[in-house]
């Protein structure tokens, strides 16, 4: 037998082991995925640019799961409905690591491509530059929203005592299939609408 | 000296350190709250109605901070956005409870009133029965998302090569001040605006 073709610790194995435990546990620690890879903790930082690169790791790959495809439709709606439904989708798929990504700064050079791209395509339209992030930013505020709710239960809210709570149990019985998607167009058909009316302001 | 009090361990104290592991963890354990405590597991599953128990008082907790006074308010868009804006705070104070909260059902009487309250009002200011939940989880999508947002670093992008992506870093040069609160007003302004037309549709 030669040498293993696959070296035990790799980058993308390192990235795999994080995400499990993030799945699980909403965090990581470098010892633990030093541990579930049956290695030293040195050896894990001998690979990575700290925890922190081991963050961006994850940001890459959970946004791999982004068609950034959809940013080069047009008009503009067009492409940004459909960037928005694949972002949501990509982190539906990992709810937990939503506030871990969330609260650390975008270093990853594949995802701020994406970003790049978004603000391309918003300037494109004729957007004011002031305006770029903030359209952007809100747009993930829903996105991100959504994608947690998307992981949330079928019976979201469990009404032991229906007494208690007449007019939600009677708004809850009257929507079919669940609202989860309802919510989501409805929130960014507001916002679609809204937005619109930046780029026709004076 | 007579007996102390307090009693060492009570609902209260379980909650406060099961929210101080998922202010710092993402989740907790009951193990981990008896070993903070200084008790054993046993004693902690004596106070509370298991692990989700703990997850109601959690959720109790974080929205005891919500102003549910708003949803008092008059007209109905005022209430809205109020409770929107109160609710957004209280979440942003516990970034790391939002995707514990949003993938456990709802049973805790008190959060559960709150709901009852929003219907009361999307009700009252005539909307349809069906569009009641779909209303309210957009605004919660948008809300939770922005907690999230709020929670975020000041930088939230570096741009170590700013050739690689030079219309973001011109975007980002051109929003003074940080761009979370614009955002969100602006989701919110778009959400309303377009919530308002399911109210005046035939």
């Amino acid at each position: 037998m030669g040498r293993p073709h696959k070296p035990l610790l790799d980058r993308v194995r390192i990235t795999t082991t994080a995400l499990e435990l993030v799945d699980e546990q909403g965090d990581f620690s470098v010892p633990q995925i030093a541990r579930r890879l049956g290695v030293q903790t040195a050896s894990v930082y001998h690979h990575v640019d700290g925890r922190d690169g081991i963050v961006e790791l994850l940001r890459e790959r959970v946004c791999a799961a982004i068609d950034s495809g959809t940013l080069d439709e047009r008009p503009w709606e067009t492409a940004v409905a459909a960037w928005a439904r694949s972002y949501r989708a990509a982190f539906a798929a990992h709810p937990k690591a939503i506030p871990l990504l969330t609260t650390s700064p975008v270093r990853a050079p594949r995802v701020l491509e994406q970003y790049e791209k978004a603000v391309a395509l918003l300037l494109d339209a004729g957007f004011a530059l002031p305006d770029v992030m903030p359209v952007i930013i809100a747009l993930e505020n829903l996105v991100l929203g959504s994608a947690l709710d998307m992981a949330a239960p079928e019976a979201m809210w469990e009404l032991t005592d229906e007494a208690a709570t007449p007019q939600l149990a009677r708004a809850l019985a009257a929507v079919a299939g669940g609202p989860t998607d309802r919510s989501f167009e409805l929130a960014l058909a507001g916002y679609l609408a809204h937005v619109r009316r930046l780029l026709n302001a004076p």
